[in-house]
């Protein structure tokens, strides 16, 4: 009984949303729409998406506001500024944001909302487009246990692996943590292999010694073939990680740490971002050797 | 037949050279045997293995000699002194170092056999104690490729992946490719770990979230766990980590690399040399963010 379900609005249709929310209005699901270009909201809209002009005006409207945006500059500015989500969302509603952002923000918003009668969860994803387009996105929750409870049946229809991991901000959290896990990582995989390509081995055969054993991540199999295939098409955007690791790094610092390591990495990232490569996939990490 | 079957010296019976050894003797191989301390050799003695005194005489008695040691230093004193391995080693036999050490030490000890009428190969394994026992090693062989073909039968009685890399040197170089990208990698998986406790997460539920999906690797879920329960017993051991990563370390700078990352874990791991922790587990990285 689609009338039963929660209404949804989804705020932010790029690569990552349009196909999250699709997953949703197949479902049944009312769906509330908006993004910076209603270009990426046609197909929605033609398969029964209601567009509107704002987010505020489509979040009015719903029982669920879900954003999927760029920055932690348009988050805040979407739930905070006057006239923004966080004014104009039904009372009881809960508002997910499934950007990945930092987690003092994510703090920030939950208390705010709190003030105003409603919840609100931070909830990225990774799993990239190709989850996205599967709904087998794994979705890392924080807030309210029961705003959780609530939005899971929802989140489910998105991913595979929903875990509610704690307090506001547990989310964002999580998600540094699987970034600064991938920083080292791939660091590791494209250090390796401009090694072997400069002792001048045949790399594939490398990969064949290497890639089944104690060396052996999804970074490695994944981003280093494409290295090797000099592919630098994104899977994932240079720019989005280098955003991804600084909002981590700040956050470690925060809490006393000095990751090294991710510092590298960033570093090594953001030479490419100043030779202009910042759209790239991050597996062109390996020109930084090159 | 065992009486067709290459006789073999087997020099060095540590804590992975005795169980490799250990599939020869079983295999049916005449075994001479020599390791710095003769008590690493009584339970292979006691299943028919010939002890010797030195390595020199044990190798002299050989079709195939392999060596597994502790340093490069080891090895080249072994190889290259005066009445060592090359001056004792039959007339056409094959030499096999299964120790991780410096390509271009590979390289001089093959140039050296080949004046001498004698094969060298280099031949490091990864897989660790557990590939020893089981010999389920990969391993990665530089060298004459006629000699890698007559060694092939002994070295898959240790591995299952047992691969030509190339001239000599190439094993080696391989297997530094491979401690490069474990470095990176464990980097990672310490910081995102530490990062996750600083934030007061739950460990436990972080690596549900995130061990699954693109920061997922072998280092994460063997040592990334071994992080999290406090456990610092060794697999690969502290100090034999820093030796890998000073040779890939120089040999990378030969080649005109710069590997930051490399740097970063190389540094971080010598500050647990400096505190005492040499022979703990790798995993002890997680104390530099204590």
């Amino acid at each position: 009984m689609p009338d039963s379900l929660p209404k949804i609005a989804f705020i932010g249709l790029g690569l990552m949303g349009a196909p999250m929310a699709s997953h949703l209005l197949l479902a049944g699901h009312e769906m509330h729409l908006y993004s910076r270009s209603r270009s990426k909201a046609e197909s929605l809209i033609a398969a029964g998406g209601i567009w509107y002009n704002t987010a505020a005006a489509a979040a009015a409207k719903a029982d669920i506001v879900i954003t999927m945006v760029g920055l932690p500059s348009d988050v805040e500015a979407l739930y905070l500024s006057s006239g923004g989500l966080l004014d104009r969302a039904k009372p009881g509603a809960i508002l997910i944001d499934m950007t990945t952002s930092s987690p003092e923000l994510a703090i920030r918003i939950a208390e705010a909302a709190a003030v105003k009668g409603l919840s609100a969860l931070d909830a990225p994803v990774s799993g990239g487009v190709g989850g996205a387009a599967n709904a087998k996105l794994s979705i890392m929750v924080g807030g309210d246990g029961d705003a959780f409870a609530r939005a899971l049946p929802i989140l489910e229809k998105m991913g595979t692996n929903v875990r509610h991991q704690g307090e506001p901000g547990a989310g964002q959290h999580t998600k540094m943590v699987n970034q600064t896990v991938i920083a080292g990582t791939i660091l590791g995989v494209a250090e390796g292999l401009a090694y072997a390509k400069a002792a001048g081995l045949d790399c594939e055969r490398v990969m064949q010694s290497i890639a089944t054993g104690a060396a052996g991540s999804v970074q490695l199999n994944v981003m280093g073939n494409l290295m090797l295939k000099g592919d630098y098409n994104p899977g994932f955007m240079i720019t989005h990680f280098v955003k991804d690791m600084t909002i981590a790094l700040q956050a470690a610092t925060a809490n006393g740490l000095d990751l090294k390591g991710l510092k590298t990495a960033l570093a090594q990232f953001t030479t490419l971002v100043d030779a202009g490569l910042e759209r790239e996939g991050t597996q062109a990490l390996a020109k930084v050797y090159d």
